[in-house]
């Protein structure tokens, strides 16, 4: 399965790669329709390769729009995180696929402008590139690089929470990071460059890769609670489990 | 002058990426110790290299501490601009030397992490890898990419001010990125990335290099009222040149 899912991740990454380099099809098609194009071509070749290998998939993704976690197994896939990026070639911008059963899951993130291909396997472990993978062993959030990302529907819903959040974590870190990829900032909490991430307003698309990555690279998930993240959850968290209770004392103003 | 610079700026760059890919110093040395040693390291090499080229240049740079343009002529120079991502492995991080005398200006930014390096040289236009570069044609804040920086000191002394414009710009914008070098959000400006980007608090040494690159690639540089910018002022904002006005507007909240 993993196999399957990382060779068509790869092939998925070229097509995206194409994409990005093509200044010309930015330019004459204009902005908002190219990267539709690519979405929609990129999901249509994952949809269409898992089909290959189990028929009878469920499929959660941004077409199929199934944004909670009511099912018991399906192939999660975001076939751009990181659009705008994409649009604008910032390099992080990545296919994500996951599979998630009852007892096993599955996270594939490749940004093959990077080329970096993050993948793991319940039990098995989070590996970069072929190399294994572990979060950072930091125990203080001052001392921590903190990710986050501002969805634009969630600054004008709830701009104070969001902007006192940040104020907050400013204060009480060595910095913030906003890459503009929730699955390249999962993938780099698992990779140790960030030792925490927090972020609001997500699709389980955004996610459901990189969580699998963080939990076998070591790291810890969570609601703004504390509690099991469920893709219905406003909130996602994800450290290096080490500082995960002080950010969220820093998150929620404790 | 400019190969010369270019030459310098490659063999730091060599310095710069040994010691990010080297994870046993940075566990060994602790991680404060380790950025010193490499900054002084590079730092010194470069001071070295300037003077085998001319003897009786003045050097503006963190250890020389020289941090208003008072000078005529100068070098200026970081030897790791984005330390805290140096550390952290976040692949952001730059050489940055410019050269300022009366009626020229050079300037040079290499990541070497990224195999980017960008320079530019007066009246001769600003280049990324040899190709030349330009800046974005968008003519709207709404469709821009803001990249901007959160000095700690600065979020210490004037959080407010800082957290309002950081409002004011994602509700008035595409995104927001923040990518922790000021010298490489300059590049990518000029690189046509981001449409502009602005930030307190900074040194000529973060800046200098990236100021000339961008006007070069047909950007505007100015402080935050619109007149030139100068080393004393506090806030630089660099832009495609189309979007300046209107971006000044909502940083300064009219």
């Amino acid at each position: 399965m993993l196999n399957e899912l990382i060779r068509i991740a790869t092939k998925s990454g070229e097509m995206l790669k194409a994409g990005y380099l093509n200044r010309q099809d930015l330019f004459f098609k204009g902005k908002i329709d190219l990267v539709t194009n690519y979405d929609r071509e990129i999901e249509l070749y994952i949809i269409d390769e898992i089909k290959k290998i189990d028929n009878d998939a469920l499929i959660v993704s941004e077409e199929y729009n199934c944004d909670k976690d009511t099912f018991q197994e399906a192939y999660i896939i975001d076939p751009i995180d990181g659009t705008t990026n994409f649009v604008h070639r910032f390099p992080f911008c990545a296919i994500s696929i996951a599979f998630y059963a009852k007892n096993e899951r599955f996270g594939v993130v490749y940004n093959p402008i990077m080329e970096e291909i993050f993948y793991a396997q319940t039990g098995k472990g989070a590996f970069l590139n072929g190399e294994k993978i572990y979060v950072d062993k930091e125990l203080k959030v001052m001392n921590s690089l903190i990710a986050t990302g501002f969805p634009y529907t969630v600054v004008e819903r709830n701009s104070e929470l969001i902007i006192r959040m940040l104020e907050r974590v400013l204060k009480n870190s060595r910095g913030i990071r906003r890459a503009g990829s929730a699955s390249l900032d999962l993938c780099y909490v698992a990779k140790s460059v960030f030792q925490g991430y927090y972020e609001s307003g997500l699709k389980p698309w955004d996610v459901a890769a990189g969580i699998v990555i963080v939990e076998e690279a070591g790291g810890k998930i969570s609601n703004l609670s504390g509690g099991k993240f469920s893709f219905n959850d406003d909130f996602i968290v994800a450290t290096n489990g080490f500082i995960h209770e002080e950010l969220l004392g820093i998150l929620n103003g404790c």
